[in-house]
């Protein structure tokens, strides 16, 4: 399994607006050959990260070069740059360990 | 729903030790009351995640405080302190969107 985490760093007061550009987007997740789960999380202070997991690298990879990613993307021309108090990070992990109830 | 990652930062050359510290430890998981999933997770340059879903903060805040949070910890005190290069990061997330297939 594969985790794939986007963190987003908004500027102060903005937060209402950056979660509801994300409630508004369809990400076409459904369709998409070994996705797993996907979770928007909201951390303190401005800090959101976008969260998906996946079967492995090879299916998170394939996404990234699929019309769905290219889909749930195109929407993102729509946030103003300026929502964003710095970067986007985005982290790539191996699943080492699990255990699921 | 509620997400907590806690960051470990791993010195150079020490990730398989680290790696074996987790494969060797119980964390009495399965018995706790809200809990979901469990990954342990690595990503480049000797970052590492501990990642628990839960079904809310107050399950969370709740297996904090239970014996099976101090079973699962008490072996911690046989990492040894000099394996992290930087403090760890403890990150609590509410879940504002979720998908799972």
């Amino acid at each position: 399994m594969y985790i794939a985490m986007n963190r987003s760093q908004i500027a102060e007061g903005r937060g209402d607006e950056f979660e509801e550009i994300w409630r508004a987007r369809d990400s076409y997740l459904d369709e998409v050959e070994g996705f797993r789960e996907f979770y928007f999380l909201r951390g303190g202070g401005g800090d959101y990260i976008s969260h998906t997991i996946w079967e492995s690298k090879e299916a998170f990879d394939a996404w990234v070069g699929s019309e769905s990613f290219y889909k749930s993307h195109a929407r993102s021309s729509f946030t103003p740059p300026d929502i964003f108090s710095a970067p986007a990070k985005l982290g790539m992990y191996d699943v080492l360990l699990e255990k699921i109830k």
